[in-house]
């Protein structure tokens, strides 16, 4: 069973909206273990649409179609399945009645428009959606194969795909193959070095049934080394590729900082919770993006306690007692981290401060940056010195350097955290 | 000139990274007047990839291919390319040179992977790459056609195409016709209401040369209304895309907060600025992503001084006086607006408490944001009361609603500056 993804919309076209939605149906359908070769975006364009439809058709076994689903006149996702089917329109009474009652409940009025989204190819089936909406997506059967049709807005699209477009791939499969897939995550050591590390395990792979590894270079999230494995059977997969992890871990040692979905962020937390220890954050050039990240990862609160984003270098002074002199330096990186301790009742600091650029500050360049540490005397990791900086040059524009600043500053915390625990 | 993207990487289609270069050359495209109607997404497979370009290559004059230009096995562009048209790869002695002098010049060894690098189909022109790096771009000229290879670096790829791709192909094109976009940014009306009060307008425009309209839901960023209008005379297009924004502004008047890249921040940001007015932020459940989005604007610190992200509840009373009592609370939200404003010696204090979810939390289920605002004496808008807040229930999961709760604490704050402004 092939599957591929066509994702509609100029938009996408046009670079004015990020496609997020191929990518995650393309994760869904290898967890499914459905192959997944081609994806393509189409504008909204009848002809167009339908060329993209065809050409998928040609080479796959079901199409996903995502967007041009909504209410308005270049929405017309229903018209071009129609036309691919070689069927009219026709309206579901059942469909245009729950829209109508949806907007009842809201006490709204309904705009006569939204009824355009009851119209169904006449063969099709519409999912109703589990969640109140107006937008169903559609099951297209067109002798073996199927189109499906799912809405462009991500939690519609991600409810009717587990909900209805996956279970429905999948008893049409009578899957009997399973695509094993784990990610390994490491920071410090650049793509090509780590392939000249792991190449002799690479040469030992390179034999039928045994997993594949592919690099992802990934900017702030360092570089992934994927292993994927496929085959009939799950569990042996499954253990071959937790095989090959274990060699390469015996290689790259704790260049790995998690697996998987595992930011550096879950390291760092993870590595705290288990020290018993509280963070504490302080933020110049980052803004806040340090603690949002930190607050992505669920059961954050038990560790983090806050951030202290002190974007005007007069809050640096007078809340967290930055001594005077230039606010991008190693001095005020570490004492920023004592401050985050002390305002922020933590057992541990972590802080930046740099010029995220375009302009320089303080006689510094766009991408020099300061990372300040403060173990304090409770964590493992602590020496016998206190708060402690150093500097790093990152590339990058504004927004990336800011990006590479937070995950350097965590990923300095972790090495410090795991320096500590070992030495116990 | 019809120029297609071809995005290369298994990864892309498993949905391990979401593919955001596509995105970027698309809108250099647009910007650059060259028609693009459709983008591919192939995996790392080289029967895949030549039967992507054949495909391409049989509609666009023109394909860019983004990726699989690095130096470990998995990279196969310039192979698939040299297939597509006939011709073998050899290696090209300048680019081999300029890879071995930037490895010396930093003081590593190169891989001898990296040599891969510098094949280069025969008959294709290598693009030195503008800043160090070790990929470089192509130039495969097909007959007429041609196909570009640019890395998947996003910041290696944008300076190649900025620099090299899209001179050539706009010289190529000899372009003599020029697509003029326009966004609208909205924010506090659905989609088919819009589509509903602008039908008058939308009519009217159902004639040959004039501007075409588009609605795009984006989530959190509001519903963007896109302008576009098609012709050899870039100034008329011009003219009648501000003509029909004119008309659509009678229309929605305050609902739109932004044009094209002007974001929620820049509103909040441009606006106090006029006004002459700081900013101070204290947040809970969005953990820094006020502060940190608020920065993203460049120029933000003549406006932003910071933010507080109280995340535990005890740095809520300690550092911001929130009063005892629950803190997902309206009197919560109130009290640390003006904490805020107290703590980073601002003119204006915005807040955010509320639940994220996926637990509920002092009573209130995931999705019950309090807003908090503190407009001070000195504020234009600022009314008899000092700080005041407001309920909303956000839709979504986790981090969906906590960015909904930063837009929705900027909406507010952006109607209570205008309240004021319009009052005097």
């Amino acid at each position: 069973m092939r599957c591929e993804v066509l994702a509609v919309g100029t938009e996408l076209l046009l670079g004015q909206i990020v496609d997020t939605n191929s990518a995650w149906i393309g994760e869904q359908l290898a967890l499914a273990g459905i192959d997944s070769y081609f994806q393509t975006k189409v504008g909204d364009n009848h002809a167009r649409m339908v060329e993209a439809l065809r050409i998928a058709l040609g080479r796959s076994d079901a199409v996903i179609v995502c967007g041009g689903l909504g209410p308005t006149q270049d929405d017309i996702t229903r018209e071009a399945i129609a036309a691919v089917m070689g069927v009219r329109l026709e309206l579901d009474d059942e469909v245009a009645a729950r829209i109508q009652a949806m907007f009842e409940s809201r006490g709204r009025r309904m705009p006569m428009n939204n009824l355009r989204q009851a119209e169904v190819p006449v063969g099709a089936t519409a999912i109703a959606h589990p969640q109140p909406g107006t937008a169903p997506g559609l099951i297209c059967p067109l002798g073996d194969q199927v189109i499906y049709a799912v809405p462009g807005v991500p939690h519609e699209m991600k409810a009717l795909v587990e909900q209805a477009v996956i279970p429905d791939l999948t008893r049409r499969a009578g899957i009997s193959s399973t695509i094993v897939s784990r990610t390994l995550r490491t920071w410090g050591e650049s793509e090509s070095g780590l392939a000249e590390r792991l190449a002799p395990l690479v040469a030992r792979l390179d034999a039928p049934g045994q997993p594949t590894l592919a690099y992802l270079a990934s900017g702030i999230e360092g570089i992934k080394i994927r292993l994927t494995s496929k085959g009939s059977d799950e569990l042996a997969a499954r253990a071959s590729v937790l095989e090959v992890e274990r060699q390469i871990r015996v290689e790259l040692g704790s260049l790995i900082f998690g697996v998987d979905d595992e930011t550096m962020e879950h390291a760092v937390l993870d590595l705290l919770r288990a020290q018993g220890l509280t963070l504490g954050v302080a933020e110049s050039l980052t803004g806040g993006m340090m603690g949002s990240r930190l607050c992505d990862v669920p059961g954050a609160s038990d560790v983090f306690r806050g951030s202290i984003v002190a974007y005007a270098s007069d809050i640096k002074f007078d809340l967290l007692a930055v001594p005077p002199g230039p606010v991008v330096s190693a001095e005020a990186a570490a004492a920023m981290a004592a401050g985050a301790r002390r305002v922020l009742g933590a057992d541990v600091g972590v802080a930046v401060t740099g010029v995220a650029g375009p302009a320089p500050q303080d006689g510094h360049r766009p991408g020099v940056v300061f990372v300040g540490l403060d173990l304090g005397a409770g964590a493992v990791g602590a020496g016998v010195g206190g708060p402690e900086s150093f500097e790093v040059h990152l590339p990058g524009e504004r927004q990336q350097v800011r990006q590479f600043a937070v995950i350097t500053a965590l990923s300095a915390l972790r090495s410090r955290l795991l320096e500590g625990g070992s030495a116990h």
